[in-house]
């Protein structure tokens, strides 16, 4: 038995691997990965993949990024880790500086994954209007087609079937409303005017509930685990003002479209673009994660306002403390990684540089419009999504379990490519790294998968 | 301003801290760490501190242990990070053997923080009688001043009020049943007798509610956040027996008690020694954390049978697969760092060690017995707890605003010694590397200390 094959069926003996169903692994190969440079894998049989997922979506600038390496390295060398009650350190601090400086937020509280990032700013809220003499406030507000975790707090504020109906008699029940989600517009409507239309649910369900409210949850403008979809940024916009007039929190959750992801800083600077208002959209919670350390460690921080924190900052024996820890919060070696990272951000403009490469993305794969079994190509930056239908013309999808798009998935791994899809939707979300022969590479692939995918057998 | 007091003041600005009333900040000192070296974290301004709570119980073996530094290192030259979703590696795939083969169970299911790993527990348990064909058993039953972590899952199934009750809107609610803490057994009880007769509080809830419950979870023998609070391993025979006759599954909290803390590999293992069974007590779920990287970064696991596992196997189209993730699941850095600390483990007997350790810390400090002011010294390993009172004889416990156990803590930061209090009980829980001159410093500290919070003012 080879090293490959060894692997495979020791991490089948004992490995429970995550959003897997484990029989899948009968007929589909695991692949064991020996190393990783760049936007590339390096399985332990020497195949090599391109990474157009950027790992789950977070090795932003490819894989073991020299500054980030040698910063973690260093920091080993140092201080790996303090309890970070009492204590304090340099690299949590100025990491917090920076993050408020890039947010325009006020304040940052470390947690360790983007579920954790999403308890926080739920707790934080419902803990914000119980400091604030209004204990009434305690639902959330969300979309339908949204996804912020799978923590029990943050899975039930998502709305992705498949994760959430298991454990409803687990979960509290937000206010669901219809997503501003462009796929399903009326032929002829504009994103902007989709968007526009559908916030008249928000409106209508703040105007509902506001008293017993606490936060309004979204990702701005793409709803990732919920097969890439998008909406218009008009809709941050009206929501920003709506939860202010209304009084309600507004958590944005960037955790997978922060960090330039979108072609702009957060996906919700595209607020201000679209809006041409001079003040950039900010929630009074903004969640952040994935992308924070370069995709080499868990971290996670909740950036929030001075008069949220002012809300908790009493003496001790009013009770009014917000008391959530995990162990390994404001952990020094995740904190070097994420100021490694952001010390890469400053060392090019990389923005222009994402949009650019978008552009490239788009235009590679700009032929699949026409394809008779492509329903819908999408783009925001560098999150470039193909949803395939049986019928895109009479709205046919395809049935579930007819998996075209684990096809795709299976002949892209044959061709060197890890496009991992979301049911029937094929994305690209590669490392910003990622240089315009690999885009040719990762479409083209995508290209002849579709093909192959959507051939009726 | 010097660069102690320039970090102090500036985490102030911008950081806000877990667990913590930050205006206490206004008089008790931040302390500002800038590098650590086994049991010892040095302070900007050059002052050490002997780390006697090992930074919230994760660094095991004090802090930067040459191998496991070297270790993570290591990986940073290879592989940083994988998406583990059919994807794996030999970090995670050997982590998961060690794991299995040293909890006598058979399958990991990884994630990022003790929270994240009650969560999958908790759901994984529920999600089992759903595809199991028993539905309606979707509560659980958890132990009066019990914690499992703040993620709202793991913090529903805790009952440390000073945590719980602003949240409780979001909570859903177990069945809740009076702790076997011997803290409160009557004059002249054993430990070993109250916990058995606490046992009929157990014995009557899955009565009542086995029929709905999914699980029982426990921390074993030592409630940590809950004070320190400690019971007798009958208990958890008793448990495990309970729970296979009511058709409930048991999830061990091992996340503070794991990696030898309490003298044995697992705090579970003493059920055995206790009951003189010859098979060990083992959980249908166990959690593991804190300990797990040594103190180094966030890693969590969920270890279970395969006849768990088998429920969730089976065709895609079933859609009982197990859907949890997280975007840094199997971490091959974290994964690396954990393997290093198994790797120490197994260099020398550190149970041997640590039982030695432990009888060390109680020929220090047994002189607080008598004190007028400790209502009870107690042990399990190298947790060794000294609870504070008014008056012990009457049960009369300080008021809270008093902070008495902060008091000690202020005294023992002058001294150089780091020891955290929970509420008005100071305890230990040092690094397994201590030397006996740290253990006199720590004994010497929290007697001092002690003497000097207990005066009246």
């Amino acid at each position: 038995m080879n090293a490959s094959s060894d692997l495979r069926q020791r991490t089948l003996d004992h490995v429970w691997h995550p959003c897997t169903q484990m029989k899948d692994h009968e007929w589909l190969p695991m692949i064991p990965i020996a190393s990783a440079e760049g936007a590339w894998l390096t399985g332990t049989d020497g195949k090599r993949y391109l990474d157009a997922v950027s790992s789950w979506w977070t090795n932003i600038f490819g894989h073991r990024h020299p500054t980030i390496v040698q910063r973690i390295k260093e920091q080993l060398d140092t201080l790996d880790h303090v309890i970070f009650a009492g204590f304090t350190h340099e690299p949590a601090v100025k990491l917090a500086e920076k993050l408020c400086a890039l947010t325009q937020l006020d304040r940052c509280f470390y947690a360790d994954n983007g579920s954790s990032a999403v308890e926080v700013a739920l707790k934080m809220s419902a803990h914000y209007w119980r400091n604030s003499g209004k204990p009434e406030k305690t639902r959330f507000i969300s979309l339908s087609n949204g996804y912020h975790g799978e923590t029990l707090g943050a899975l039930a504020v998502g709305d992705t079937g498949l994760y959430r109906d298991s454990y409803s008699p687990l979960l509290m029940q937000p206010v669901f409303v219809p997503s501003p989600d462009c796929f399903d517009r009326a032929p002829g409507t504009s994103w902007e005017d989709h968007s526009r239309r559908m916030f008249a649910h928000m409106e209508f369900a703040l105007e509902q509930h506001a008293k017993d409210t606490a936060a309004v949850i979204v990702e701005p403008l793409v709803q990732c685990a919920g097969g890439m979809r998008m909406y218009h940024p008009i809709y941050l916009t009206m929501l920003r003002d709506a939860c202010t007039r209304h009084g309600v929190h507004l958590i944005v959750d960037e955790i997978a479209t922060g960090f330039g992801r979108t072609g702009m800083m957060w996906a919700s600077d595209w607020a201000k673009v679209s809006s041409r208002t001079p003040q950039p959209i900010r929630g009074d919670f903004m969640c952040l994660s994935k992308g924070l350390t370069g995709g080499t460690l868990p971290l996670a921080a909740v950036m929030t306002t001075n008069s949220i924190y002012e809300a908790f900052y009493d003496d001790y024996a009013s009770y009014k403390a917000f008391l959530h820890s995990h162990s390994y919060t404001g952990n020094p070696l995740a904190c070097a990684a994420a100021l490694a990272t952001l010390e890469v951000f400053e060392s090019e403009n990389w923005l222009a540089r994402n949009r650019e490469l978008g552009h490239l993305m788009w235009m590679r794969v700009s032929e699949l419009v026409s394809h008779p079994h492509v329903a819908e190509v999408r783009q925001q930056g560098l999150i470039l999504a193909i949803e395939l239908a049986k019928n895109p013309r009479k709205r046919e999808a395809y049935p579930a379990h007819e998996r075209r798009g684990l096809r795709v998935y299976q002949h892209a791994l044959e061709k060197g490519v890890l496009l991992r899809p979301l049911g029937n939707v094929v994305y690209f979300m590669p490392p910003y790294v990622t240089t315009t022969e690999e885009v040719a590479l990762m479409a083209k692939t995508a290209i002849d998968g579709i093909e192959i995918a959507t051939r009726d057998r």
